[in-house]
């Protein structure tokens, strides 16, 4: 039994996730497919990298992840095939695994050209179908990187320019990386930083800035927060979270991806 | 082969659902997962209640049920794990599974507090993916109730506060409780009460009215009623559903979930 | 192992997928289900049709397609069974499977009559539940589509009336029949219709016109054609597509389904 997850923007409207599947189980009958998301904003590279980065350590090793959120199908741009921590990781050689690459643990990387594993007829503009479903179910079925192309250094990958935080004299600014249906502002300050530069018992003393609102001190839960004021908490990546019990920070603050959220110690 | 189902509020367009699958299949690779919904509104308890107790019973017995509409995630209120007519059921103790409870036949019922069976690291924001989502695949596995936590009784869950229909001199009021991708409005009027009220063939002689308008009769069919007009029918809850045959009754009448329905005998 | 798949028109807000597959996995636990669609608009007929053509041919045969956009549901409307290379379709007499009846490749129909496979109770607006799920989890067992009813022809079954292209002095003229999410306009017009009338080598120097707009040779890719322009390429169904790189043909031209392609070679 194996496990092969879809990260892609295709949506669910169409049939595209659907004939990938219908490609993976008529080479794999027995491999359980699992949709993290096709709802990625069209060619939105950066949100993936984030998705996946967050989602794949959660699925048993083994499993095979398949990313496609594609602009260049069709184009000369690589498709790459790669393996961290036991999972194996297919897509295409925009960024949108280059937030994987930051450990020193991947295992191997190939550039995947071997078409005699691919569909007969190749269009141009659905290789999630035509290259990826295939190839990702002969992954599933345990052939091993090496089948499917050459190997590739990781310097040669393309990696995302991305906004990390950047640490300020007194604490550290980054930005909203996501926002998810409850209107909940996730963003790239993790705990493991706050922890390292502020003793614990100290954490309720931190102050959270965003727009022209300030927050003090980290919430316990949602509903620690009684009313409908403004909350931080770390939030389920890991990483500070800004909420509103029972409603939506994104509406009460009017925001966007990308805004700042700064954070003094 | 077992079976699972998921009734969340987490949408579709963020990792949250993907992510508790990848938990469950880590633990039990052999479960079937099937979605009943992630679009119950957020915070949408109430929703979720009416959605479970439509869908369960179609399922086969052995089917674990898990809901997940959870704003108080990460405060003290409690998790409930309960048996009825051989489905198993986890969810927040927030009134969620309460519409289960009004029949006799809750065999049993526990809070689940053995966090053995938790992932190891239990953030604040997502016990979807850190407690139900372990808790049910071991649920689905086999392992009994009790294995959980200690058995609580009836009285002590919460239970929701929900418009029940009211009998009137002449016949019913009853509520829409929920609108559909159709636009058809499902009311909370039983089939069961009308044919203990009105022999079966006066049936054609009750008078429903919703806002300013009149309806005589149940249909047989939405075609059965030719041209645009609003019907009557027993819909697929067994309950007065008002409906526009290929129309929507929502935008006909402008309506929302609460609006009351009057049946006259 | 067998597939199910499922194109609906009953959206994922509600539990009528959720409990469809309730019913099926109680009849047959060891089958795979794939969702194709279930977007379809409500009463979608002719999309549903287009949608089933060009997706049943990437899943295995054996496979099991169920589509539900019935309108009729409840009335007396037949229910059609069908075969063809190997896949079997299950859905309402209405037109939908009429795009697969083309062929001269279809083995047998029939009308699905024995209520023996329905479940106990039916009601008159969810035959995707009662009868759909059912019949569909018995075919997936291999039943023969004869166990379900008597045989009919070809001439019987409804067809739709949809536009084809059509042949003009100096090329084609067809329609925009589906838009997806990335707002790309998919025609009717079939890479196999251009081949025929025109050398691979002038394939470059066709026209099309779409509302005011010109577009001068296909494109080999969405990037080849750097900008924003409007493009053209032949899509993932074989057909020509309207698209803009990295952005939507629907926006930029306020296309419409239905809206007129012509083509001059």
């Amino acid at each position: 039994m194996s496990i092969i997850t879809l990260t892609t923007d295709f949506g669910i409207e169409d049939e595209y996730a659907g004939v990938m599947k219908g490609v993976i189980l008529g080479i794999n009958p027995n491999v359980t497919i699992v949709d993290i998301t096709h709802h990625i904003p069209p060619q939105g590279v950066i949100q993936a990298a984030y998705t996946i980065k967050a989602s794949y350590h959660y699925f048993p090793p083994g499993t095979v992840h398949i990313v496609v959120v594609d602009p260049g199908v069709g184009s000369e741009r690589p498709i790459l095939a790669l393996e961290k921590q036991g999972h194996r990781f297919l897509a295409p050689d925009n960024g949108v695994l280059s937030l994987l690459l930051d450990d020193m643990d991947v295992d191997s990387m190939v550039y995947v050209t071997n078409s005699r594993y691919f569909l007969r007829s190749i269009s141009q503009t659905f290789h999630g179908r035509d290259i990826f479903a295939p190839i990702g179910a002969y992954m599933a079925l345990g052939m091993e990187l090496k089948d499917f192309g050459d190997r590739i250094g990781k310097d040669k990958v393309v990696r995302l320019a991305i906004h990390t935080p950047v640490p300020t004299k007194d604490g550290i600014t980054g930005q909203v990386i996501s926002i998810d249906r409850f209107g909940n502002l996730i963003s790239n300050i993790s705990e493991e930083y706050l922890a390292s530069m502020c003793p614990k018992e100290k954490i309720s003393c931190i102050e959270i800035r965003i727009g022209q609102r300030k927050i003090t001190g980290l919430s316990q839960s949602y509903e620690a927060n009684k009313g409908s004021e403004l909350l931080a908490i770390i939030g389920s990546r890991g990483t500070i979270e800004i909420a509103v019990n029972r409603g939506s920070a994104q509406k009460y603050l009017m925001a966007e991806k990308g805004d700042t959220i700064e954070v003094r110690m």
